[in-house]
């Protein structure tokens, strides 16, 4: 890790400010051949990972960070100073920040089947992946997975860094499912788990329904094609739309509201054939967010990836888990409603008296999760430093 | 109207109860050659209606019940007492009923392009219909519709059957839409409102956006094919899952959680091929529903009816609005966030203080406007006999 400084001008005081900008490398980890645990073989497995702060003497300061649906390894910093964007939660993790770089080694992950396989920076194994027997990508024949396979190959590279325990796993969403299955996968290898918008201990019916309905846009394309679109044109409408219903569900009533008090953009001419659908400000917002995106997303991976998400359940694996819980809901959740989770949280609360359950509101809802961590970082600071 | 008596056995207790069962006859209203508001003509406009009770002598005493996106003018009763199901407010409307059909003349009407143009007993003129310019279809060369046109042809009915001010406009979701909508285009013809579960007095960013997205699975079918599929197969699959969407939205976390406590129904191998989404309880109750409508639905007037709803806004109209007004809002609905549509009631509440909001609670959510007429059934009976 290498860091820079660079000078920010303050154009409303007249002051300089300094700030300080991490640099990383994003760095591969190979995992080489892997049994999945349906018992599937999947040879040259591989995965992108990152890494901020320094592992102390006795290899106690890890923080694992899986991510979430959409997210990748990249959590925090610049590649490249020339960078546009940081990564999605630079606000909690860097030096002196809630999750700080000076005290704890901490670790961001690219999940097995990321759904941005086709992004630069991106490392993963997943169905955009060359299979061996046919020198082709795998497409739907990619083996079926579970958050189970996702952290067992986190697992060999922690052993790979020589960290026998994690201080701490923690993500948002996808990267909370991930967190909450370390403690339940491997009970003697993680202190704690902060779980932020999580699903609760398991995928409620409605939220795995949600997630599946988010699937037929791209199946519904007719250049999906089972998935053997490799060679000719990508499903790119269909994922478009799955990119939508995302960013839907992702936000929220009052985020449209808000943001976008005057509704039409172009009224088309009414005489026209196929003249509807007026363009307006918060859908042509979510499909320029989906444009913005969908060229580094792989069509399959999302429907691989919602289906490891849908099989998730720990809630048989309650009296194992030995980690401390922070679970941090968004009260404005339209993906993860936070009664669900609290319905299965209440179950771990019986065994584990001691989990915390923190709240935050937010106009954009899930996705609060990444954009206003300013209203729970105070609470994973005190987790942290309990 | 004919009425008949039938008799339920009461298995539990071994008493006779009685029970009245309305039979209605369902009749088509020709408007002829209409103009919309965007100026284009349409010849031979047609639409459905029925009638429950009886004109009083000053023709004071009609209810129209204009129907929500999926619904049509059965409201109540049987067409023949071999019927499987009632009309959708067969609990509200009735005699004795809240809505008394021996005091009020209650009439519900389809409206044009009707989704269920294809089902039997619903007359409607939309995309659907012969264009007789060209002896085939419509498709999406249908004029577009507002809000104002719905109404517009239906108080050609009304004048046709003598009634020259409605008592009451009400309906739920789509149909408040049209209820509110008389308020504005005939001010001096409707007495009072009531609006249930409605967006408000336009339709706001997200739920235009959420509606929208309703399309984009029947777009992307391969069979839609820009409207043009009445000769060929039809965009099922698309079709399928656009409903599907409507009832993830209509419905919520606490009844999928409460209805299918347990998840999955078949199990499906790993080893597999597209082997993924193993089938779960509450989407396989949502494909089911979906599946078990998609026969009567007309994919495009899916697509011409939100663009109708989408353009909805009276909001420049309060001024002119004579009527006195009940919302009912479901705190629970997904569709129509009862926040968003307090935002623009209260511009109506401001004009007239009068205006009355009742509010209800349902798992089911926005559907509970039609399941759960106990719970604001008695705010109804209020407002009628005020």
């Amino acid at each position: 890790m290498v860091r820079i400084f660079f000078v920010i001008v303050s154009l409303n005081i007249g002051l300089f400010a300094t700030a300080e900008t991490l640099l990383v490398e994003k760095k591969k980890f190979d995992v080489g051949t892997y049994v999945t645990e349906y018992g599937e073989t999947i040879e040259n497995v591989v995965f992108g990972y990152e890494t901020f702060g320094e592992l102390n003497a006795d290899r106690s300061n890890a923080i694992l960070v899986p991510h979430f649906f959409s997210g990748t390894s990249h959590i925090a910093g610049k590649y490249d100073e020339n960078d546009k964007a940081v990564g999605y939660w630079d606000n909690l993790i860097g030096p002196g920040k809630a999750v700080d770089t000076n005290k704890f080694f901490v670790i961001g992950v690219d999940s097995l089947s990321n759904i941005n396989a086709l992004q630069k920076n991106v490392y993963t194994t997943g169905p955009a992946s060359i299979n061996p027997d046919t020198n082709k990508p795998y497409g739907m024949r990619f083996p079926r997975l579970t958050a189970v396979d996702l952290v067992r190959v986190q697992k060999s590279l922690l052993d790979s860094l020589g960290v026998k325990k994690l201080y701490v796993s923690m993500g948002a969403s996808g990267g909370a499912v991930q967190s909450m299955q370390w403690s339940a996968t491997y009970p003697d290898s993680v202190g704690r788990v902060i779980a932020i918008v999580p699903p609760g201990l398991k995928i409620p019916e409605f939220e795995s329904a949600m997630m599946e309905l988010w699937l037929d846009p791209i199946k519904l394309d007719k250049n999906w094609k089972g998935g053997e679109y490799y060679e000719s044109e990508f499903p790119k409408g269909g994922l478009v739309s799955s990119l939508k219903l995302m960013t839907l569900n992702g936000t929220g009533y009052r985020f449209a509201r808000e943001k976008f008090p005057s509704t039409t953009l172009d009224p088309c001419d009414p005489k026209k054939d196929h003249c509807l659908q007026t363009e307006r400000n918060f859908i042509n917002f979510m499909t320029k967010r989906a444009e913005g995106k969908v060229d580094g997303i792989d069509p399959n991976s999302v429907i691989t990836m919602v289906d490891t998400y849908q099989t998730f359940d720990i809630t048989n694996d309650i009296g194992k888990i030995k980690a401390e819980f922070l679970f941090i809901l968004c009260q404005d959740d339209r993906i993860f409603n936070p009664n669900d989770a609290l319905n299965s949280i209440s179950l771990l609360k019986v065994a584990k008296p001691n989990t915390k359950v923190h709240y935050f509101s937010s106009d954009i809802g899930h996705l609060g999760a990444i954009r206003d961590v300013d209203r729970f970082e105070s609470s994973i600071r005190s987790f942290l430093n309990d």
